[in-house]
């Protein structure tokens, strides 16, 4: 039986359009039929809800929906990245367009202190650049971390996560890796922003998931995490574990070796398959992946990579995950 | 004043929505304004239409929306990759999906037929896998080339042309290549079957776009292409010439040399720009790239090319295109 | 008890330069050294021996550290990427040159046939382009084709498999995936030209190893393979298993369900690993994969392919490899 | 004339090596030749200067063939990537290697004030990870910015340039990145370690290299910069110019923009090219690249960046590069 905490974004349970499939993957859900859908899986505990709703969804009813089906709110996602902020939240080249972003932040804080979830998650997904010579650069960067700064300072009792990502919907996301993140937090110079790492992201981003954990650990930084997988070329949100099971348990050994204590959450975007079946699926995995790590022989492990000795360590990972 | 013939398609003048943006980047755009857009547009002959069209557009409105813009018709694209086939056209499980799909390719085909359009564009984003383990390969390949073999064969007096591109929106497409496409038509063994070669595509499968051509072209089945940018690992379909300027002035000396006649084709997506200037803005370039060929040194490339010199190369191309 | 022959290159037992340690990885080794050490690898049966040799090596000498080590040749890869054949071997610019790749081909047959090998391996890894306008695509191409062509034409009693990889050394290889080379082998229009399929190079090149399997079998040119692992952007060569074990898995799947019998060979490279232990490890995982098979459910997973249900078929696939 | 200094890394008028041709690109070249190779570039004044010397290169033969040749040099890049580095230099898990890594770098520094040089060049290629679970990341990053650290607090006299690239040869360096670089110069402390800024390694990992440029000069940590061209998926230190020439001219147009002054050297590796002339190649595209920044309308490049109008900024960008 499991200690952990299991947890997923609302959107998990969504369906989904795209630039081609612009009539959707599946029927439209309403958030309280996504609230519904995360119930039903096993062992899920707490979820990521976007933000802000339609217009006949309360707050209230939402609250509702989650007591009938055992689950809290770890974070609330500002949708920064819709057609108002299609230019960018915090970077948008129109003052006024920022300060919208402010508010419909400020919004989502003001809902994680009703729910009582950990933080408000920040994905600027728009914010950065397509062409080469579009953007001055300096601001750029700038304004990303004075817009997010400033909402930290508005709100001191509350966490901010950012979560990077290389790109899309930019074909260049500001926030696009844990150490450019990191390097703009300390700008920031706020004990309330943190990273929320997504490991597909960081596969995306070229980095081995488990160093940047360890950094963002390092900086006291490492707020919130959630895990899936994909090719390494684009963030496929795929169900965790199908494709690279090996990096995802390395992930969780440095979590566990760190003493890190958190939810373990899931960011899939099931777009052909049903949403409730792979999150299942991916708690089931989690669970091998923890057991595993009972299994596995971290003092044997450490002197292998004190040593930097890639086949001794790799014998020993492989020996708990796969029995061998 | 160039001789060329330029072109587009139609949802270069549409607004888009994409999995974040699910508003859109834009209100919705009908088949009407689209191509009043289209007709904006400096150097514009003819456009590639997407079909079906909503219920309150009928052929006869499209026809005179075209003439009053003095456009025509070059292809139509079945959306034989929305909700209906998300999961498949011709590859679907459901071998009644599979029908739907031919339907479909039939309908626009007679809508080719009535526009004296000059084929029916084939591109099966749909058609493919995301996950190990998820398909029998020998099956997919096979309906691939069955369902389009099967088209072909009930349409003799028109072409088919099949635009392959790496993935989007599935994870990995069954024409993901040149190479790969052309083993496929020569399954097929059908006259009437070719490539549309998409600059991007090339470019983002990891080939020289001017290979691509010269080896479609040696095999008789370049029926057609268009062009656009990106930065090498996604679609991004940015505006040609943006980016690779360099690769874009080979592709259009490999289709000049080999004599290859047919139209310049733009194939952008300009999510946050506006649509007519960015068109303006690619015909530009190409009109300088048309003039860049005109002052090329074809011979001295090829005696370059013979002794496979590539700096002496480069000097000739870069003489031509920066006028240095 | 496995009844699986396991193989690997020689090259697998060396010591490597690159452009920054040109003083290599370690002290040089003679072919004999390395068969030496190939014969300490518990369940190692072939080897594919790298060719010529230097000028203290005889064939006999080969033989008898062969025989003492009970190691036979499955196959034999000329050098036809060292300094001579810098700029092409089947593609040299000079003809001179071309017909000393035509030589060292035929020396190569000569020992397959001298040493009882399964067929001449061929690598052109320095056939191709690096710069764009650097050469004339159709006459490389038709280079490529030729040269192997006439070859296997000299050689009708022996098999000639073609190692494709998209890039490296050149920045751009000929033979650069599996459909390009099927094509170029169908162009040849020989029954004694075949693939060898590597594994990691698939990967490399944006392939599904697993499909690109089932395609050169299913054009009946699957005449051998090789495993390794790397991070899908480079031609890594690292212990097979190490990062992408789901997809290794399925590559083996395919094989079997196909009835494909042929050697299980390794082709890494330890830079700085201990190359017997390197060969070890990876057939331990390959026995796994073995077992695994042996557990899996093909009936199961077959219906699940053809209902291209991704998430069923993987839970079968990691029952079987996980024992989840 | 142009007012600007051209310099280059000696390697550029070396012969290489690789995995396969072992043999090298040609035959060696000692250091002399090398310079007066370098000689032979039209307009090159400063080269960087590899370290250690074969034994029979004294440090007055090297002055006296600089001196014969005009060039003076702008940095020593001591070798801490060849054999006896292989495992790490700074990072090495042997603490005598480490300590070997520190002497070999104070040998390079004395050689900078010798010649009156601007810095010690590092670039620890060998300093990072090739498998999953092969390392403590906390203790490798640790190592990497104490090593770094103790050398500049020794010299502090002296400037130390930190050359960041994502890997090669190790599968995975420590210093990936402009902004993982940043983090670990800001972690030492120092005021005499910076970035020497790449523009391949840069398009390699991803960044926009403009950015890249920008970011670091608001460190204050830009020390120094070269380029090349690659694929962006390879440090493949093509010619300058070759492909990327519109993010060539966003770098330089970053530069002069920050009013940085500083030599524009090229790290390019002609493995098959004629180095005299691809050096001299790649400056007359750097002249130029500075005769279109000095057509460059400033003002209105800038008006459009702060609206982030990416089609105007292009125009503009494109006016002055190719005269349309």
């Amino acid at each position: 039986m499991s200690k952990l905490t299991f947890g997923a974004g609302i959107w998990h349970f969504a369906t989904y359009v795209d630039r081609y499939a612009t009539d959707g993957y599946g029927p439209p859900r309403d958030l309280i039929e996504m609230i519904d859908l995360a119930g039903q899986v096993r062992d899920l505990s707490v979820v990521d809800i976007n933000f802000p709703w339609s217009a006949d969804v309360s707050a209230d009813a939402v609250e509702t929906a989650l007591k009938r089906n055992n689950l809290s709110v770890i974070g609330i996602t500002p949708e920064i990245y819709n057609r108002e902020f299609s230019r960018g939240a915090f970077t948008n080249p129109d003052a006024g367009v920022r300060r919208r972003a402010n508010e419909v932040c400020n919004q989502a804080a003001d809902l994680v202190r009703r729910f009582g979830a950990s933080y408000v998650k920040l994905w600027p997904g728009q914010d950065g650049w397509d062409y080469p010579f579009q953007v001055d650069h300096r601001k750029l960067w700038r304004l990303s971390i004075d817009g997010i700064g400033e909402l930290a300072s508005q709100n001191p009792d509350l966490k901010f996560v950012i979560e990077y990502k290389p790109r899309e919907p930019r074909v260049h996301m500001a926030f696009d890796s844990v150490a450019r993140t990191l390097l703009g937090i300390e700008a920031m110079g706020l004990p309330n922003v943190g990273i929320l790492l997504d490991f597909g992201h960081a596969l995306f981003a070229g980095e081995s998931p488990s160093d940047s954990a360890q950094l963002a650990i390092d900086h006291g930084r490492l707020f919130g995490m959630d895990v899936n997988d994909n090719l390494r070329a684009w963030d496929d949100d795929m169900v965790a574990g199908t494709v690279h099971p090996i990096e995802l348990f390395e992930f969780f050994y440095t979590l566990r070796k760190n003493n890190w204590e958190g939810v373990w959450q899931l960011d899939q975007f099931p777009f052909r398959e049903n949403g409730v079946e792979a999150a299942d699926m991916a708690i089931d995995f989690l669970k091998h992946i923890d057991t595993a790590l009972d299994r596995l022989d971290f003092e044997a492990l450490q002197a292998a990579q004190d040593r930097q000795d890639a086949l001794s360590a790799q014998k020993l990972a492989r020996k708990a995950l796969f029995g061998i």
